[in-house]
């Protein structure tokens, strides 16, 4: 991106957005119009497009291809269209016993990252959900996507992709007036912010059929995106499957203040599948109907989002997209998330907190960091129940892909549930013993508390007497007391900072950043998977099928065993190299080879490295206490690499 | 079982089960007409129930008190009914921190006990199900349970749970006279069994109305237990949620199969949620609408159903309850797993090496080997796809309780996708390179091929020449070639073994055999869960919140979370006996105590276990280790205690 060459081509485009950035920001400070608001918003999608695109077209090409991998995918059975044998559906995907086993390497190693570490507290909910819930988080009213139907046969599409390909299709026609394609490269980028009515006037304006059987289409219809079924027998309950594991936290909410004896701020997790019934779902992984979240929801006092351990990560460098920089035209910046949160760029620590996490654990899991961003929603494609947000984007051969979700949705969803049940989803935040103490704190004015406080920090701990008995308040119990008195004075409501990991996303974004190709053989692809999340940990492979081999072999296969260590022995026949290939394809990253010198005292065996395919040889004995030690990252590397 | 007092008591009603299964097997002998061995049938159920009541009567009782345990689970937040505060829906629940912190745990050792340990293929595949899946599984034609409808409001009744309740009523009921409960108590062993038409003419036999509003009912209806959905947006794919996970594992088998290259035996396995719409949901966890399978196929040759590893457990010993045993009235006999299958009791080892894993298994996670059996269906009561089956069922305040199901499905599942899809499931077992010799061999007569396994048996390994070309066939090879041989020549579909875990049932009765009451405290209730599945392992305690003792506890918990040793740090206000008993209820085994003499050099704490409330004193530095080993089973317990 500091190249000068390319900057010099991409800075007219940079200008071209930031003209209009600014004249969107001048109309808002004026208290604009909506309409002038969103044409002048449209105008500058358009133009961060152009500037997108050139980036793309102007950045260093990887050297990737799609096609090779999604071989090397399917024939190592990582994953593969379900019901195949049926004939497939779209938009849901199987995984196999490579894909499984690296699933639940990521989703441990998640749970480690942020559960553990953050002493988080996990649930575990119901995915069929009761409409009212759902009712009141919004979704049955707004989750939802546009479709156009073509007339005889019923066939759906989804609007702003129908009309997107429309385009495309007529950009490519030689018999298109030149004035036509002028006016559609205009409208292509504004396709994403159209409303139904504008589609439908595009939809009639170009006279759009249906790409199948260039029938006539519907108007765009409203399409909700949610599974519906109906639960019990009599047919009146009617149910969705989940869109998103979030709200069987929030309703959870009490249960979960009550379990952390009334203490603020609290952070939840939920590792679970949602569903989304996609009209029409594309892009492999990236977009399907049925997908594994982890979710985490932080609740926190919203006048209070400092969080004790920002200190610990200040100073990490990150690559930040802010809404500003997208509107001046700028490219992302590199700065400490410190940094960040002191200049007001990302809100809060908590906020911050957690997007460097976020990183820490994308970067551990193989994501390449040169192609890790976080990207600011500019305030106009905020989710209906967001105040801020910026998505962890991972670059891929389908462009940048959001895989990671950082939302402040402030008070939304408890609000709304409480509003819906009228019952306080809050609680009751402390007990029945602190009463007489809560009563004369409340009772103190503003001036009173304040000076109370003071002493509190300065002393550690202050007494009071009340009805003649005395209490001696410590520091510990302060934070109680300011829940406590904002609860009563103000009746604040929790605000919630959710970090929501669309692990799907995440695999696929793994996949490609770690697929590669041996130099000079087209032929030996492999997969350059962590450790931490590769299927298997190592491979034991007698050199040849002769017998004398089997009693090392069960042997380090035991021991492995013994120390968790999920490994594969491949006695089959071929080529040692052939072997090694194998385990390469499926992303094993040690391999232990029993040859002929294992058999001689002391018995020896060679260890293969899969990056770098050197090997070294150690005691049979030592073998699997040095690959369990690579594995956890305890040794970086063996002696002799 | 084995006290003489008891057992003259039972002796009558054991003769008089054993007399009617005589009756059963002559008829069956003699071809009897399907009416006729019906009737015999249902009283010979009608025996059984009343021995088995009587069976628990005289057992000697647990002292157990299910309201109390429901009550800790439901404080400390292991599970409770979903969405409670929308008014919640019945047969759903949610699991809390501390039952997800223990079912992740229970899923992570079930991985490694049968998947780790058996090398087995796990696969994650799609909940959603288009219906021709589960059309040709039998799903949609068989699925189903009875309901009948209250006429004018329309509420519904599971028509069987309805009999039986509104006879229970009528033989508590005075006025109902001797001869109709002399009828009744004839009639409530049969429900089970009965036919539509039977429930049908029961119903109307005794005017039988909706227990809530008096209202007249409909004759029972069909009602299929899987909840639909539709599937894309055209509403043209009808779909389900999966009833079981199993047939995400046979759709995929052909792709299974290469992946083990060609060969079997394997097992592929599944953790994973299924659904099922009861009519009407009750005893907690144990029947629910929607829960957590976690399944095992095991394919193989059906002429081979042998088990490499079956020497490993064939001492231990089990109580079985085969249903030659049952019908002879004769109670569950304990003998080891290997004299049961050398007996044919059990048909074949791997059934019998799976039976021993799932007993291995259970009691590890902490259920009470006394209170487990393995009961065999009766033929009558086996599922549509099963020709034969042992449940591991547990004994709990609700009786005894299937929990795992240990089903040989012979080869039902694949021949009906395979018919279904007109496409073989079986796949190419065999690598294009061994043609030549598959030819060969497959010319061969059925002499020819006897004696040329015998030369293979005996000498380990076999010359053969095929057009001037030699090749070495060594005994690896010989399995390669009975299957393919039987491929060829019998056109074999594999069989196949399933255990069938309800994570659920397991979850739930281990929580009623590891409830306790402190002697001489009714209040203290604690649960002594197995350190594997406690949700924390260990808890840090401050003695006071004196805050010198703050970096000790600093310093332990950041050691505990570099060992991966979930804990839990408690430093609220309260006693430390107060506190040792809170985390006694969530079921933490381990908790260290940072007090007075930590402060002195050299630094020691004490070390508390949950079981005998005894405590030993360490260094600080070496407490974390301790810990460590004493969770994972290395030390089983302290010096000291």
């Amino acid at each position: 991106m500091s190249d000068p060459v390319i900057e010099a081509q991409l800075a007219p485009l940079r200008s071209a957005v930031k003209e209009q950035g600014d004249i969107v920001r001048q109309l808002k400070e004026n208290g604009a119009g909506d309409i002038d608001l969103q044409r002048a918003v449209a105008e500058l999608k358009h133009r961060k497009k152009l500037l997108e695109d050139k980036e793309l077209e102007l950045s260093p090409k990887e050297n990737f291809d799609r096609l090779k991998m999604e071989d090397l995918l399917k024939q190592r059975f990582f994953y593969d269209q379900s019901f195949a044998i049926y004939g497939g559906v779209n938009g849901l995907y199987d995984f196999g016993p490579m894909g499984c086993a690296m699933k639940a390497n990521f989703l441990q190693a998640w749970r480690k990252h942020f559960v553990l570490e953050e002493q988080m507290l996990e649930v575990d909910t119901a995915m069929l959900t009761p409409e009212p819930v759902l009712k009141a988080s919004g979704h049955v009213d707004r989750f939802q996507d546009y479709m156009v139907k073509d007339l005889k046969n019923g066939e759906c599409f989804r609007a702003d992709h129908l009309i997107e390909a429309t385009f495309e299709k007529m950009l490519e026609d030689k018999k298109t007036p030149e004035e036509t394609k002028e006016e559609i490269r205009r409208l292509l980028p504004l396709i994403d912010g159209m409303s139904k009515d504008d589609m439908g006037r595009t939809l009639r304006q170009y006279n759009m059929k249906s790409p199948v059987t260039g029938n006539d289409l519907t108007d765009p219809i409203e399409f909700n995106l949610m599974f519906s079924t109906s639960i019990g027998p009599t047919g009146q309950i009617k149910g969705y499957l989940r869109p998103e594991t979030a709200q069987g936290i929030f309703v959870n909410f009490k249960r979960l203040l009550e379990f952390n004896q009334g203490k603020l701020p609290f952070a939840a997790a939920q590792i679970g599948n949602s569903f989304r019934n996609e009209i029409s779902p594309r892009s492999g992984l990236i977009r399907v109907r049925e997908f594994t979240m982890a979710e985490i929801e932080h609740f926190c006092d919203p006048s209070d989002k400092s969080h004790s351990k920002f200190s610990k990560v200040a100073d990490l460098e990150m690559c930040l997209y802010s809404a500003c920089n997208q509107m001046d035209g700028k490219p992302p910046e590199k700065k400490t998330i410190g940094e960040a949160v002191k200049t007001k760029l990302v809100a809060n620590e908590t906020l911050g907190y957690f997007m460097a996490r976020i990183h820490l654990f994308m970067v551990k899991m193989g994501v390449d960091p040169s192609r890790l961003r976080f990207r600011q929603h500019l305030s106009n494609e905020m989710a209906h129940y967001a105040c801020d947000c910026w998505d962890a984007e991972c670059k891929t051969s389908y462009g940048w892909v959001e895989c990671v979700g950082c939302a402040d949705r402030s008070c939304y969803d408890l609000t709304q549930h409480t509003k819906a049940t009228g019952k306080s989803s809050i609680g009751k935040a402390f007990k029945q013993d602190a009463k007489v103490i809560t009563d004369y704190l409340t009772g103190l004015t503003a001036e009173d508390l304040n000076s109370f406080e003071q002493s509190l920090n300065e002393k550690g701990s202050v007494d009071i007497v009340i009805n003649g008995k005395s209490f001696t308040l410590n520091k510990d119990m302060i934070q109680v007391k300011k829940y406590q008195k904002t609860l009563h004075v103000e009746e604040f409501v929790p605000s919630v900072i959710e970090p929501s990991f669309g692990i799907g996303r995440i695999m696929y974004t793994i996949f490609e950043h770690n697929f590669k190709i041996r130099e000079g053989d087209e032929q030996r692809t492999y997969l350059s998977l962590p450790p931490v999340i590769a299927p298997y940990k190592c491979s034991v492979l007698p050199l040849s099928q002769n017998s004398e081999f089997t009693p090392f072999v069960e042997k380090l296969s035991a021991q492995l065993t013994n120390l968790d260590i999920t490994h594969k022995v491949d006695n089959s026949s071929g080529s040692i190299g052939r072997r090694y290939a194998r385990t390469d394809q499926i992303a094993i990253p040690y391999g232990i080879t029993v040859d002929f010198d294992s058999l001689k005292e002391p018995h020896t065996a060679t260890l293969r490295e899969r990056e770098t395919m050197e090997q070294i040889r150690a005691p049979i004995s030592e073998l699997p206490q040095i690959v369990k030690d690579l594995s956890d990252g305890v040794l970086s590397r063996c002696i002799g690499w």
